[in-house]
Order: C-alpha cells, then sequence, then structure tokens
C-alpha cells in the first residue's frame, strides 16, 4: 500500500491558515489506499523568539526522512529583515540541494490581471535555487563608517548551472509549444553571462525539438507585460528568477494564486512546495487569505511525487472555484478551503 | 552670450535617425542668443568593426571638454554581446562617474499602456551608475571545463550609495509629493542591503518633510504592474535599477517615450542622456522609430543645463503631440521631428 510521509510547515502569518486548507483539499484529493502521515514543525518567528533557533542541523535531520515538505510562509515584522530568509528558508534550500526552483504561471479563466485585453499566459520559469547572488558570499569592511565596503558575490558553476538548465530542457521538450527562454543579463554580467549561454547553448544540442531564444533580464520585464504569451518555459539564475517570477505571479493573477516547489530532482533529499506570497501579518489570522496558492502548491507536490492524476484533480478544482467567483462576494480561507475540498472529492 | 558645446554620439541602428530628430528640436526650442555647437563622434559597431577601438583614452580626453553629451543607441547584432556595453557604453558612464542615472516615468494622456485602467503614472527612478554588480568585478576559473566557476562581485561603497542616496533625496524634497522609496533586497543580499538600507535611513533624518518606505526588488514590479501610482521618487543599485526601467518605461508607454540621463551632478565630466531604447537594428533605417524618447533625453539634457523653460517646452510639446496620434496613421521618424520642432518654435 502507498503513503505520503509529509513534514508540514505553517510558519508565520496566514501560513498556518493557508496550510490548513492545503492539508484539507490533499486528504480530500487522495484515495483511499493512500496512507497520509504529517509531521508538524513549529519554524518561524514564534520559535526564532523563543529559543533564538532558525534551522538547527537536528532540525534538518528530522526534516530528511520525509517524503516532501509544505510550507505556510516564513516572516514577521518583528524579526530583523534576512534573519529567517537566510537563517531559515534559504538554509533549507541550500541544504537539501533545491536546485530547482519551479514557478508556473497560468492565467486562469475569470482571473483578473492587470493587463489590458486579457493576454494567454501559461508558462513556466525554473529558477536555479542554489547558486548566484544568493550563496551568502561577500562581505563588509570598515561598518558603519564613511569608508565602509560591502560586496556581494554570486557564484556559478558549470555543474550547478548544466544540471537546472537540463532540467529546463526537458520540461519544455514535455509541453506542446516545446520553446525555451534563457533570462539572463549577459551583456554586463559577462563572467557569468558567458558561463549560462555557453552551457545554454551546448545542452541544446541535445534537444533539436526545442526552440530556444535569450533575452536580457531587463528586456524579459517588458515582455511579461507586453507578451507575455510569447514564454512557454524560462530558465534563469537565482536573483533574476526571484524578480521575474513576482512580476510573473502578479501578472497572471497575483500571489494569492501563485505556487512554487523547490525540488531536489534526485530525490536525495525531499522537495519542498510554498506559495509564492509571504506571511502577510497585515491579513493574518483574519480569515481573509486566499489558499489557492498553497492547494496549487500542493497539486505541484503531488505531481513530484507521481500522484499526477490527483495534481491535475486539484488543478482544475482551483480554475473551476476561480472561474465561479466573478461577481460573488468574498469568501473565507476555510470556505475556499471547503469548496476545493468538495470539488477534489467530488 | 550663452552656449552649449554638445557631443553628439549617434551610434548604431535607429540611435542615427532618432538623434537627428532630438538636434532638430534642439535648435528649434533654443533662444537666439544661445549659440548651440555640436560635434559628432563615431563609436559604435561600424568603428569597432573598422579599428578595433570602442572607446579610447584620445575618445575620453575629447569627449571631456564638451557641456553634454547626446547619445543615440551602441549596439548592433555583428558584435559579441558585451563588447560595446563594458567597452563604450558602461565605460563611458564609469569614467565621466556617471552616478545618477535619472529615469522618469509618466503616462501621458493618451498613450497605451499595457495596464488595464489607465493608472495615474508619475515617479522618478534614481538608478546609481558607478557601483554594484556593474563594476566588471569577477572572474571566470577552469572556463569551458565542466569545473568552470564564474563569478560577478557586486561592489557597494558607503561613498557611492550616499551620493546617490542624498541626490534622490532631494529629488523627492522638490517634488509635490515628497515620497522616496529604496528598492534593494535587504533580506538576502544582507552585506550591500544593510549598507544601502542604514544609509538611507541616516540621510532621511536630514529630509523630515519626505516620507519614506523600502520593499524589495521583487516586490517592486508587482507594485509597478498593479499600484504604479504609490510611487513618486525611487532610487535603488544598478542592477535593480536597470531591470525595474525597463518595467517603468513598459508599463508607461513603452521604450519609444523613455528617456534618460547618465548624470555627474558636480559637473566635473560632461553629463549624457540618452533613450532608454537600444539601437533596434530590425527597424533601423526605416523611418519607423519613434524619436520621443531621445526628444525627451534632450529635455533632461537641457534642464540638467539649467534651460528649465526650455526643457519644459519640450515636454509640454511631447505630450500634445502624443495626445493628438490616438487613431491617426503612423509618422515617420522624421515626421515626428518635424512637429515637435514646430511646436517648440511655435
Ligand atoms: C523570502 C525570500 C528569501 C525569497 C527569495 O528571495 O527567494 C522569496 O522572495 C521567494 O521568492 O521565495
Ligand atoms: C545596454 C546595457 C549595458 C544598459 C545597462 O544595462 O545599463 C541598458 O540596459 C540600460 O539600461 O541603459
Amino acid at each position: 500500500s502507498r503513503s505520503i510521509d509529509l513534514a508540514v510547515i505553517p510558519g508565520d502569518g496566514i501560513g498556518q491558515e493557508v496550510v490548513a486548507q492545503g492539508l484539507k483539499v490533499l486528504s480530500a484529493v487522495l484515495p483511499q489506499d493512500v496512507k497520509l502521515e504529517t509531521k508538524e514543525f513549529d519554524f518561524g518567528a514564534r520559535r526564532y523568539h523563543a529559543t533564538g533557533e532558525t534551522l538547527t542541523d537536528a532540525d534538518l535531520e528530522a526534516l530528511k526522512g520525509h517524503d516532501a515538505i509544505l510550507l505556510g510562509a516564513i516572516g514577521d515584522p518583528s524579526v530583523p529583515s534576512g534573519v529567517l530568509e537566510r537563517g531559515f528558508l534559504l538554509k533549507l534550500r541550500f541544504a537539501f540541494d533545491h536546485h530547482v526552483n519551479l514557478r508556473p504561471s497560468k492565467l486562469l479563466p475569470g482571473v483578473a490581471t492587470p493587463l489590458a485585453g486579457q493576454p494567454e499566459i501559461d508558462f513556466v520559469v525554473v529558477r536555479e535555487g542554489t547558486e548566484g547572488p544568493y550563496t551568502g558570499n561577500g562581505g563588509t569592511i570598515r561598518k558603519g563608517t564613511e569608508h565602509e565596503v560591502a560586496t556581494e558575490v554570486s557564484v556559478n558553476t558549470a555543474f550547478g548551472v548544466e544540471r537546472v538548465v537540463r532540467d529546463a530542457f526537458a520540461r519544455a521538450q514535455a509541453r506542446p509549444r516545446k520553446k525555451l527562454t534563457l533570462v539572463h543579463k549577459n551583456n554586463v554580467l559577462t563572467f557569468a553571462g558567458h558561463l549560462w549561454t555557453n552551457i545554454f547553448n551546448k545542452v541544446a544540442e541535445e534537444f533539436p525539438e526545442v526552440t530556444t531564444d535569450y533575452i536580457h533580464v531587463d528586456a524579459a520585464t517588458i515582455f511579461l507585460v507586453t507578451q507575455p504569451e510569447r514564454f512557454d518555459v524560462i530558465v534563469t539564475d537565482n536573483l533574476f528568477g526571484d524578480i521575474i517570477t513576482d512580476l510573473a505571479a502578479a501578472v497572471s493573477g497575483g500571489i494569492g494564486v501563485a505556487a512554487s516547489g523547490n525540488i531536489n530532482p534526485s530525490g536525495e533529499f525531499p522537495s519542498m512546495f510554498e506559495p509564492v506570497h509571504g506571511s502577510a501579518p497585515d491579513i493574518a489570522g483574519q480569515g481573509k487569505a486566499d489558499p489557492s496558492a498553497t492547494v496549487l502548491s500542493v497539486a505541484l507536490l503531488l505531481r513530484h511525487l507521481g500522484y499526477e492524476a490527483e495534481a491535475a484533480r486539484i488543478e482544475e478544482a482551483v480554475s473551476a472555484d476561480l472561474a465561479e467567483r466573478v461577481g460573488k462576494p468574498a469568501r473565507s480561507t476555510e470556505e475556499i478551503g471547503d469548496a476545493l475540498a468538495l470539488r477534489v472529492a467530488g
């Protein structure tokens, strides 16, 4: 008999509320013969204030044995900027070698976009997750003086770039349009840019059916608002991926519906799935948060674990739910979760 | 009697065509008593192919004596990516210490935006121009092998950050809304992020009338498409500024109307004014390019040299011209230039 052993990290702010709905929908969609086990972890601002800890070696050890991780959101204004980001979220992505940061953008029927003319949007960003300017390399001298110098080093390796580029090509190959765009800034960041461009061109030879192109990250932001339909799969570095996926989420229905996976394709460590939105402390505890992004992250989680039919059922349910919202009064986090659970069970 | 001694660099592609119109409007707007002298320089792809040179010490010496520089666009597919960018454009910005890269975004009446609902957009981005990941710091080891490592170092100094932050505060102070937003990614790029944030907070004390806030660069891209009216003045680093100003141009009427100034506020070296758009080789020589971005760059140039009334007249002319375009057949580059020259002279 099959089983899913899930580590659950509700985290801060609305994280608690949306994860509860994500789990509800997960339970509802799974066939009877699949045994779901969940273990909750208390990472986030409260634990940090109580113990000073963000993520210890023992924590990593405890997470390691699970099949996957579902994360709500981490972050609170009471914690200095960077502490939980570097000490928890990025530490986990790096420790578990989550090098494929997968962020699909699809504008679903009935969903509002800030763009005029309701364009067709259906692309996936494959963001590198363990290198680039995110490594924490760099430092500060003469801190606090008028002679302070602070550096940030973007580290890019052939090993790290090739594996994510190959993953992106495989994903492009599996989609109907079979198109892959490299986004970088190789005219200015020439060292990293040449590495990315050369590896991209080399791997392209192994995927003759995939159409490729290249655009600078600045131009990519223009296309994302003027011609989002030109994108099918995008592969890019950690920082550019961070920036353009927030924009992508904004144009394709907002961060209320943007899901993501931090994937370790080898399966050596559990992959982690999380909504793109943050902990939104301003609306926390009010039942106002849209759990759809978390529920769609559960779909990515299921697809990653091989439950394709169940993943698709969740995606159809969210799509149908969104389409029916038009002109109706807003529902609570729980009401949306209930409606989705009902749909996927049905 | 007054005079303007201008270095003119038409450059590549549409650069030639749009600069011609920029000069036409400049001549038309200047009062009789102002003597305009121009000297043309042949930098760009042709010179590079002919001589292998992009910008020599002698070139810099020759440019130095002018009051300002008007640039069309530099870049051609026949030149490898990075050669002209690093060898000409960035070299010039660095050599002449253009640390205030000024990029206004204003959605003018009648101008199409990809955003729904025609939002009010009127903000200025003050982009740092001489530091950050643009310094060319970094390198490659084991090039072309599976063990290649490429680094890019973002260099940030208290000196460099403070002067541009102070410039941005002064600009915010001079605008009706008096609001300044710092855009960075201080939760991940903590070394540079702390430097920027601390200096921003310190300088803020000198400008008690200016309202301040901070947003991460990823979130900034969301606001630029969902609430662009929230921005008045933005100050940010070189790379973030590059990215968000292309997006800003896209939402506020496109790169056909986006102007920029690469400013050395001390006047030690001439400042350079250029449209945000590139050389657009696909439409070069066809009279299709919109010269408005270059003409608006001429307005920034005039304002920088103290010709405020003339700058405002150009901006009004472009605004009126754009408003009258609605529903009319497209005009050529030259026709638009002629119309603008007529308006400013009138
Ligand atoms: C919270 C922050 C560290 C994170 C990132 O920059 O990766 C977030 O913006 C994201 O995109 O998941
Ligand atoms: C051409 C390139 C070097 C340049 C930059 O990155 O600054 C351009 O994108 C710009 O914004 O002026």
